[in-house]
């Protein structure tokens, strides 16, 4: 992404001259394990069943605003009235709207990095205030008390459950102190639960808080469980008056026909995916004690519990081995090398055992070269 | 669209405690001629192009950000450069976009109305001014003398051409002068230019401006030709500093790769759709000349020089005539009495021959009725 030009920077609002774009920092390669997408194949049956709902979409007509076949399918499959839940272009478009409405100038979101990094991107794009809570720089963990002390004077909070990329699921008793501390919404990030809910074996989602808090609101999206990160379609659960501020102030035709269609055959077919999600559970953990192997072997390696589809994994001169890693092996991984508070951490999404087995064998190699 | 909650209306920003959301006022019908939407069927086998183009997209993976493969085939059609086009999720996110990069607090919007209603709304969303230069409220023509005039002390600006709902074009000349005399960025909203076109038998469009002039913006949409309301997909096309902007500020994942993949195929598919645009255009007129005809047999109709795909009739007792129109002959059309300086107007899509037929012989009933 190139800089904005000297006249751009002039016309633009003055607090959006500097502004630094997410990068997802893409390349292709062989294995892509960089973003947290799905890569098993997709459950017998339901490509069919997405394919045949995309043909029977005419083209011509602007989608129902508020996506109602889907959400009724969402509602139901969460136990929740209709009125509670309100589909988006993404979880992007969910978090931005968050964010314009219960932010904006002279508000401040609380954040607890390291975390993702579009929540700071999109308050700064509504040029609302972040202040930071730091997570507990060797363990990740929640700094619950610096949260909820600093809570009453901030005016939204954002929670990830489980959180990207630490992998750590914040505990309920704190998201609901969390509630009470703080003024105005809080939104719980829920975009890994599935594969939370497939490692306890139980819910995980704050969802139940929201009868109790009325200031909650749970982000949900079929990007990562649902391996449809390339369809966009997120979803929020929340009071219906909060989903009356979602519904008011966004574009209404965000959700397109075939998105709508696609995302209504994916979530019909919710119980083909458990065993998608089990495995990708079974997986990390199988990735995670083989990385713990070489760590007890001397090699420089450490690797955190995580409840999502990714591990986060620190090791000597990460960059250098994520580059390796790419142009060697043609396997692509995130650096978080950059981000405070993750130098030399990398985030590998748990792919098929296969992919697994290739970013392993590639890592045992690396890891030792570049100690 | 319900009042927010005393809570929300207290958590949200105050300025958009009492934003009032757009709405298409929609109501099923057997006949909907009411949003502008292309109702002739597919071009032969476009379609099906489609459907496979579909068919052969993952989902697992998220899209690319910039859609470049969309983006070439525009920009070899419109003969760009790659970096002179930014693909969105429909022209709405490009419109938000424009106006949250170039407007903004403090910063105002010069507006031409009657016009198309998101604009304002938009405006809204970020905090902008609005500075109104109406038409004239007996032709709907631009007040270009006064539009210039204003723009000096405005921030930004946008002209549609084609007006929607009014269906005049605006002087390529006029533009220029509007370029020259705003000193930010001046957005043409093209969503209907190819009916123009088909009506002039010529190239209607401002993007000759760009090289001229580097503050214009040129906006389109797979809307309305294209017949692709519910895939959402537009379209600018700027120089490549501003396309930059765009992209700066953009959710990066904005367009779905299932919409990506279906306007490929469309555009693609481009010279399939003269015929059904040059079709709409003639259609246009012969609705025109009927509602002449019973103007002439002196009903209380009147109706406005129209280059997009619709007409602006006005009528005694129009939203009665709009009702009576939906509840005892099923056909939808948009009510545009309650909008400043559309006292008593209906806004009609050209639909197909039989629709057309359906809403004369209606109308030729209702308005004798009502008048």
């Amino acid at each position: 992404m190139a800089e904005l030009s000297q006249k751009m920077k002039e016309l633009v609002q003055p607090y959006l001259a500097s502004i630094e774009p997410y990068d997802p920092n893409f390349t292709p390669t062989s294995i892509n394990l960089s973003a947290n997408e799905n890569t098993y194949p997709v459950p017998e049956g339901v490509r069919e069943a997405v394919d045949a709902a995309l043909a029977a979409t005419p083209l011509n007509r602007y989608p129902d605003p508020m996506s109602n076949d889907l959400r009724d399918e969402l509602a139901a499959w969460h136990g929740v009235p209709r009125e509670m839940v309100c589909a988006g272009n993404g979880g992007d478009e969910l978090l931005y709207n968050f964010l314009l409405a219960f932010g904006g100038r002279g508000r401040t979101l609380l954040n607890c990095p390291p975390c993702f990094s579009e929540y700071a991107f999109f308050a700064s794009l509504v040029e609302t205030g972040v202040h930071d809570v730091w997570r507990d720089p060797k363990t990740f963990e929640l700094d619950c008390a610096a949260v909820l002390e600093a809570a009453p004077s901030c005016d939204l909070a954002i929670v990830t459950s489980p959180n990207n990329p630490t992998g750590d699921v914040a505990p309920l008793d704190f998201i609901g102190k969390l509630c009470e501390a703080c003024p105005g919404m809080v939104m719980v990030d829920e975009a890994y639960i599935e594969f939370a809910d497939a490692s306890f074996g139980a819910k995980t989602t704050a969802q139940g808080l929201i009868e109790k808090y009325s200031n909650i609101v749970i982000l949900h999206t079929l990007s990562k469980a649902f391996g449809a990160a390339g369809a966009r379609c997120g979803y929020v659960i929340a009071a219906p008056e909060v989903i009356d501020v979602f519904a008011a102030i966004r574009q209404i035709y965000s959700v397109n026909v075939l998105t709508q269609a696609a995302a209504l055959a994916a979530v019909r077919a919710r119980d083909a995916y458990a065993p998608v999600v089990a495995q990708v559970a079974a997986e990390r953990e199988r990735v995670k004690t083989a990385l713990e192997a070489l760590a007890a072997k001397g090699l420089p390696v450490e690797v955190w519990p995580s409840f999502g589809n990714f591990l986060l994994v620190r090791t000597a001169h990460a960059t250098r081995v994520r580059e390796r890693l790419r142009d060697e092996y043609s396997i692509l991984v995130r650096d978080f090398s950059y981000a405070p508070g993750l130098a030399d951490c990398l985030r590998i999404t748990v792919g098929t055992p296969a992919e697994n087995d290739a970013v392993l064998s590639a890592l045992a190699v690396l890891v030792k070269e570049e100690m």
